[in-house]
């Protein structure tokens, strides 16, 4: 296969994979794809152990990092002072307990909630803590920096330049699409509304080809709805000259996701997501499950604005997640994750490379099918 | 081009167009695809005549009839005895009255409100109304019958089956699919989120693998987010054997669409629609205007089931677009009308037969950039 991206980034297929699990992103990028880090939960040093492994396991394939850099982001946050664990209201907090005891899960310890690891996670979604992570990718040979919400701030595409390395944004919108472009992305990931994590309303069927029109001759690549080789091969017909996929690996051999959320999506159908701001203060595509009903019902405080609302969600989705494992009903019923619609197509643990050359045969499939069609 | 639905239906182009417009039904099935009538505003004298004219102007080509038959309705209209316009509540009259001063439109006459024509709106969308329009259709050489919502019900599988005519019906989960084939569906026309009027949540890219699927060797329709020759290469690639298109004849040059509306659509972007119960008492999607606004505010009594709502919108519709073409600002505010995402795209009037060849003409071009991809 031959598109503007492989040529340009030197893969085999046009296939990008979102992933937070290195072994996912070494994986895809050894079958003749392209892996692309999710560094947001990670901080600066952790990073560069990912990225010293990666480079250790791919042999100089191509590869690329994933950054968080939210344009407005709560101002405790944004002043980067103090701990913003102390900027989370008492109400929440109380809100949070509640919900422990409602589901009789064990409450973690304030120390534990304390953990500067979870603060972490709120500073490295500031512009200063986002920058850190820039840094140490681009010490890497990696092909590609993208920036996953809002257009790549000037410091990114700076330094990305200087470095000779592409940038990439995530867009939900056309608007935002000419925004990114005129930011300085070389590269438009197109993602529709059903797609996991943060999305906007706009369905894959529809952004893709006014992306493409809107920002051509930019290279435009597909994200949402894309698990399987049929629609990787819908995603080219619209014009996209590759596609993006996050959620297909979360049910991986390798991924890193919870044994009782990975057990959900693979039982879980289309339906069983939901387009809410409980997990990070944006909204963001997860699994349904007690989480986001607690929260987004009338009895809730109502999320917090990035990050806080994330330092609430992970400071509690680590005891959430142990005491699921450990049997916890309640726990199960709270435990959730990002994840597209897709989700529904999800029913089968496979090794990540697999999932490649699966998508490949069944993409060659669908294109057979429709020169059947056209030429009888 | 050719799939089981061309040879079935005797169709060059397996491209179905739902319209309320004679015309644009004529024209699509003398173009080469197949028409589908949506009859849900027509009495049954009304809809007589209709299919009379186009039964004059398609030469035997075919064409087909889509009814609304919903299941769950208000008890009022359930019940199909009195007035329906009795069962709406003083609340919603006085809420609709509200607006009319607040928009500065003047306000339709009681009798106006109580033209039997609006009761009939009402009426037909119940068992015993639907049943009136399907006997009407099935004495006219068509050569589909849709249900546009739930499951068709025995009547009309039983009368379009002593008939020799094939049933289909709109689905917008898998669930939905595989109780439409239990119910005796023929054909499935597997409908996304991003589409105009009654829909459900799930993308078009997640929903018609799976229903293709799960119906197997069904054949299925694919719609929503499709207007371009490029979605329609994309629908096949997702295994569909053709689309069903809506939105996209409400700015042809046949189309009976407003002209205030048109002018809304033919400037809206892909962000302009809303999914609201405003118009029918049914998530349906729409323009976003202040209509949608005001019936989804707090202030707002909350939409009536169906068929009251659209009791109440049908009632007002009328004069607020007659209002909007004498150049009242504030009936073009309140005008509104079913249209799906696509509706970003459809910046240029056509007539239908040319939609028709433009999309075949860009299917083509992309099914050729497919085959350029993989081949080189």
């Amino acid at each position: 296969m031959k598109t503007e991206v492989c040529d340009r980034f030197g893969i085999e297929f046009p296939l990008f994979a979102f992933s937070h699990c290195r072994d996912v992103v070494a994986a895809v990028t050894n079958a003749g794809g392209f892996g692309v880090l999710g560094a947001v939960a990670y901080s600066p040093d952790r990073l560069e152990e990912e990225l010293r492994w990666i480079d250790e396991h791919v042999g100089g394939r191509p590869y690329g990092v994933d950054v968080l850099v939210p344009g407005k982001i709560a101002k405790e946050a944004a002043d980067g002072r103090g701990s913003l664990l102390s900027a989370v209201p008492p109400e929440h907090w109380r809100f949070l307990s509640g919900l422990f005891e409602k589901y009789g899960v064990p409450a973690p310890s304030p120390e534990a909630l304390g953990d500067p690891r979870v603060d972490g996670v709120g500073r490295q979604v500031t512009q200063q803590g986002a920058t850190e992570l820039i840094d140490v990718a681009l010490a890497h040979p990696i092909r590609l920096i993208a920036s996953a919400l809002g257009p790549p701030p000037p410091v990114m595409v700076e330094r990305a330049r200087a470095a000779g390395v592409p940038v990439a944004a995530l867009v939900g919108t056309v608007e935002h699409a000419r925004r990114q472009v005129a930011a300085g992305a070389d590269l438009i990931v197109a993602q529709g509304g059903e797609a996991g994590g943060h999305t906007g309303e706009i369905s894959t069927m529809v952004l893709v080809p006014e992306v493409v029109d809107a920002v051509a001759p930019l290279p435009v690549l597909a994200a949402g709805g894309i698990a399987t080789g049929r629609q990787m091969a819908a995603a080219l017909a619209l014009g996209a000259s590759g596609v993006w996929c996050g959620s297909v690996w979360l049910t991986t051999e390798e991924a890193e996701t919870l044994p009782a959320v990975k057990a959900k999506m693979l039982a879980a159908t289309s339906r069983d997501t939901v387009r809410s701001r409980s997990r990070t203060g944006k909204p963001a595509r997860q699994l349904r499950s007690a989480w986001t009903e607690e929260w987004d019902s009338p009895a809730s405080p109502g999320p917090l604005p990035m990050p806080l609302q994330m330092i609430v969600a992970e400071g509690a989705m680590a005891p959430i997640g142990k005491a699921a494992e450990a049997g916890n009903e309640g726990a199960r019923q709270l435990a959730n994750y990002f994840v597209g619609q897709v989700v529904g197509l999800m029913n089968t643990v496979k090794p990540a490379r697999q999932v490649v050359y699966d998508m490949i045969e069944e993409f060659a499939d669908a294109l057979e099918r429709l020169n059947r069609i056209t030429n009888d």
